[in-house]
């Protein structure tokens, strides 16, 4: 087993993943495309509108026979005929004509321009009055004006949202290539765990944490994630099912094994990982607190995260590491899944230099409104100080604690 | 066809909506709850941990043998063998004795205590020397000092996040009973709407934008959705496809009416709803712009929304109200998909009293690295307005408008 303990502070696990970039590109229908990120630039096949478009209710004019007109001196114009909506009109606008027309319709032939209904007075059914001028192009738009044919819609690294499914819609754009959702395997290891599902616990043994709230998340997170077992402290197991999951029928990107990354008697984990094929140890242990013992290594183009035993530990370098790791590998890492709000520390909370502390926070309404974040009380093993917190407040890196009555940004959950 | 068009403002919908609740309750498995909504409260059904279990490596012991151990006045102890992980301990710590332990190990009997190895320098195999005392359940957890058998571990209207699913996983629950999320069924209509995937549209139609910008977006939320089709302007088609999806096989909870919700000769939409069983509209108008001309109506348990057809309304009526209604449908509405940030107004922005506008707006950096805002430019009929903005300011109803410099929120997309 190697000997070495490389810890690195959170700052540099940040630069070391950041270096990671997508590797397969997958083709998606546009309904299905909301958050993905774009792995080619996209341009428009056509114009769009591909012909002059009204966008009011009124009356297609010629806009230089409305100049002049105005309510103290109002001018005639000859109705025609309507617009019908879906269809290309087989009339044109003549000099001092005039055809209805509502929003959407296809100007006719020789208008340049709509007058609103509400400036157009029906004298009879053949003739209006205008009580106000109209410039060229005034309440339409012309082919291309809102993408030209060949204008570069989106590049690559845009995350798609809802209007551009929309646009890309309103141009025959159906699929788009996108970057794959990196493929999650998680492992649980460990003697004393046992599946969620069993009925009654040994003492001594418990039911697996880690599996069960890495899983929901990346779920939720929408990436393909599978659950492939608990493996006891063996070796030999705990190799047989890495490289299941790295290199075969799983074929996953990613491998998170949960448990085993304390340095110890029982964890192997670290001699498993080096002796997978083109392997690299990129560190093991982060400087933060709950969560040290974190373990990042390759093999090959695959990534293993080894995530602490300790529920606690492993959820937060889950969100704080492992995330932005995902999404760096599926294109970009934008912190979409984040929301923060701002608070008042209730307490002092007190730190260690060269460390990055998280604390468990409860928010409470405080005088004038003001969120109040108050440390969640309890032992730091017990799971249930995560799900009583609201959110996780950081003490930075080379700071040695925070004050009462300071403002910080909290992590909701 | 209804005369009537009730125009409400954007605070007296958002109370509207407010009303609805979740009607239908299903069963979920914990790895796929993440974001949904409890619908009962849930109990531990036993004790976590449910045997007295260590939270560091070192030595179980009684405490009481530990009093005036120091740096300068170290007491021995006899090491008389070390628990196995996952099992329990055959043997029992007896005065002056200790067992070796590792974090997650249960603590023998007679022990109440941990004392942490560094604390402890190993004399021989069978003996240590401490350098501290412990207080009794010193880094021990005792059984439900995590969570108490019976004890209430979430709420009804709880939404349920990764770490929940972990406690769950941990006391043996498998699956919960959660708020159904409401199934939407989607009906563009309009003569002058084909298909996406329509490979050369003729003048004077257009491919659909709604249909295909709302149904990426509700997918993405996790949503049923599906688009039922396009339908011209034909009340007896239009009242068939209505009935279909939320009577028929479809059976849909929310119906969103795409396109035709303008008061003028080709829109059906209101006689067709009010034509529906058991049917009450709601309102026919908000009091903003883009977006104006909205209907929300009932039939029965089922709500119809009457989206305008112009895209950027569209979108915009589905951001502000149509997702907050179906949270409350789902059981809960926190917006939690939506992101803000603050920036400075770049320009003034003029807007009418008694309507809530909505501002599409670029973010750039400015001096001191502050965002400012700018609107995008271009009519507001273009889509891509929508695509080239960063994400929305409002200016509330009851104001003139917003001056250049001031600080405001802005929603992103």
């Amino acid at each position: 087993m190697p000997e070495f303990f490389k810890v690195v502070e959170a700052e540099e696990v940040l630069e070391i993943i950041k270096k990671f970039a997508p590797a397969k590109v997958e083709r998606v229908h546009c309904e299905d495309a909301c958050g993905r990120i774009l792995a080619r630039n996209v341009h428009s096949p056509e114009n769009l509108p591909h012909f002059p478009r009204s966008t009011m209710d009124g009356f297609a004019v010629r806009s230089e026979d409305t100049y002049g007109a105005s309510e103290g001196l109002p001018l005639m114009l000859n109705v025609t005929g309507r617009v019908i909506m879906g269809k290309a009109c087989d009339m044109a606008v003549k000099p001092g004509e005039a055809i209805a027309i509502t929003t959407g319709g296809m100007l006719p032939e020789g208008a340049d321009s709509v007058i609103m209904e509400e400036y157009c007075h029906v004298l009879d059914e053949e003739t209006i009055e205008i009580t106000k001028a109209v410039t060229p192009w005034e309440n339409v738009l012309r082919p291309g004006e809102d993408v030209k044919k060949g204008e570069e819609l989106f590049v690559r690294g845009h995350r798609l949202r809802f209007q551009d499914a929309g646009l890309l819609a309103a141009v025959g754009i159906e699929d788009v290539e996108v970057f794959q959702k990196p493929r999650v395997a998680i492992v649980s290891t460990g003697d004393e765990i046992v599946a969620p599902g069993t009925g009654s616990v040994p003492p001594g043994k418990v039911r697996d944490v880690n599996g069960p709230s890495i899983l929901a998340r990346l779920k939720y997170l929408g990436y393909p994630t599978k659950h492939l077992g608990i493996v006891p402290d063996d070796e030999v197991k705990l190799k047989a099912l890495c490289e299941e999951a790295l290199f075969g029928q799983s074929d996953s990107d990613v491998l998170l094994l949960s448990g085993g990354s304390s340095i110890g008697m029982r964890d192997f984990t670290l001699k498993v990982i080096s002796e997978l094929p083109d392997s690299k140890i990129l560190f093991h242990g982060i400087a933060i607190k709950p969560g040290k013992p974190a373990i990042f290594a390759t093999s090959g183009a695959k990534a293993i995260w080894g995530l602490p035993g300790h529920p606690v530990s492993s959820m937060i370098t889950l969100l704080f590491f492992v995330e932005p790791f995902l999404g760096y590998l599926e294109g970009s890492y934008t912190d979409t899944a984040r929301k923060t709000t701002r608070a008042i520390l209730g307490v002092n909370i007190p730190s260690v230099h060269g460390r990055l502390d998280f604390v468990r926070v409860k928010l409470n309404e405080g005088e004038n409104g003001r969120l109040v974040a108050i440390p969640v009380y309890g032992k730091s093993a017990m799971v249930s100080t995560m799900t009583r917190a609201d959110g996780l407040v950081a003490v930075p890196t080379h700071s040695e604690g925070l004050d009462r009555g300071k403002e910080v940004e909290v992590l909701l959950f």
